[in-house]
């Protein structure tokens, strides 16, 4: 067994390679395990997203920081239509691939270390398919925020997706949000690691969060809502700008 | 976390009840993990079966005893066409969906206890679906086939579907292959559970061997292979008789 890999990076590497057809497979620390996103999901073009992430890219302006950008989908749509668009993601693997499908500007970069990249270097940064997870918790939200103001522009915005997690009745989903609450974390921060055959990644936190929640994890920081979009469904994106403005 | 439940009985259920529309789980013992059948597989109809098993249950003749039933598609088909079928599983979830979908014999029964029917019972068993893999090992047949052979009429035979496990290039597998070879264990003995959201099956070996490999663990034995069927191929059935006739 081989614990802390590149299991996520691995899977979209086959998956680019064709030589996988089978879904992604999530483990969650209270032992919860599902398929996630079908192969081809972090593959699909523009025309395939859903309606709100093709209403949501249309926000983005200027010099784009697209975190999390997995095998780049929404950083290659942004560059074919004229964009200055810098990938990150934690996973080599998820930055070769981006490398193979030509996107330009692409980096393996966790989330926490934003602060390497010049001042004012962004004008949007983009957290697509649910991406705005990635700050893993309110604690951890803050630090990262700070440096993401520092890296972009006076009038940057953030627009961030993420997944209402009370829209569920699902009893293993309930029971985990209350287990989550016993030990001090929010609901929907799902703690959970990608396994691929014989790869296992890291435990990460992800974080899903209602428009309150959400709201409340800006206050005390530099950054505000501007406006959700489609707060009222289960899937929802927000439009994050600084406080300065 | 919830281990040892009956992990692929609560699939086959959630299926059976349109709750779930993801592929099984299954991990093996080295850590590798990956997808297995669909949804919907273990409740394919007649005419969406390979056409090796409907080549396969033609063979069948008299009163029939299904062993690994799962959800009963091999047992239904026979009890349609009027056969006396007896469809068992070690599996309460799978058995319960057997009665929910009318099997009229279907009883919670794991193959080493197939000496609970009287002697005489069979005409026929089948082991569809790779289920000449519940013998899982050498080892473990032996008994198992003194039970059968006591159980069935004297000119009854064992049709039985296994999978060659020669025939991969999988790096993964071919490891695998090695490490049982190192601890004593056939190649294509797979030790595997099934995961089902928080459910964890128990550790079980599954058998997948070559033809000559069966040819062997049927000397010493009081039955015989008459013939395979697509022995070529990766996936085989074999046609087993008792010696004395």
């Amino acid at each position: 067994m081989k614990t802390n890999e590149d299991a996520y990076g691995r899977q979209l590497l086959a998956q680019y390679n064709n030589q996988t057809e089978t879904a992604e497979i999530i483990e969650r620390d209270d032992g919860f395990i599902d398929t996630g996103s079908d192969a081809g999901t972090y593959f699909r073009q523009y025309k395939e997203w859903s309606p709100l992430e093709r209403r949501a890219i249309k926000l983005a302006r200027g010099r784009v920081l697209d975190i999390g950008c997995g095998a780049g989908r929404h950083s290659l749509y942004l560059q074919q239509n004229g964009f200055d668009v810098t990938g990150i993601d934690n996973s080599p693997g998820a930055i070769k691939v981006c490398k193979l499908r030509a996107l330009k500007k692409a980096l393996v970069r966790p989330i926490s270390d934003v602060d390497k990249f010049e001042p004012d270097s962004f004008d949007t940064v983009i957290m697509f398919g649910n991406n705005f997870g990635l700050f893993g918790s309110p604690k951890a939200a803050k630090p990262i925020l700070r440096k993401l103001y520092r890296i972009t522009s006076p009038d940057a915005r953030i627009i961030a997706g993420t997944l209402n997690p009370y829209r569920t009745t699902d009893p293993d989903h309930l029971e985990y949000h209350k287990l989550n609450k016993r030990r001090g974390r929010m609901p929907g921060q799902i703690r959970m690691r990608v396994r691929y055959r014989r790869a296992i990644g890291a435990w990460f936190d992800y974080l899903f969060v209602s428009p309150q929640e959400m709201e409340d994890i800006f206050k005390d920081t530099d950054w505000r809502i501007e406006r959700f979009i489609v707060p009222e469904a289960a899937n929802y994106f927000a439009v994050i700008g600084k406080k300065s403005l």
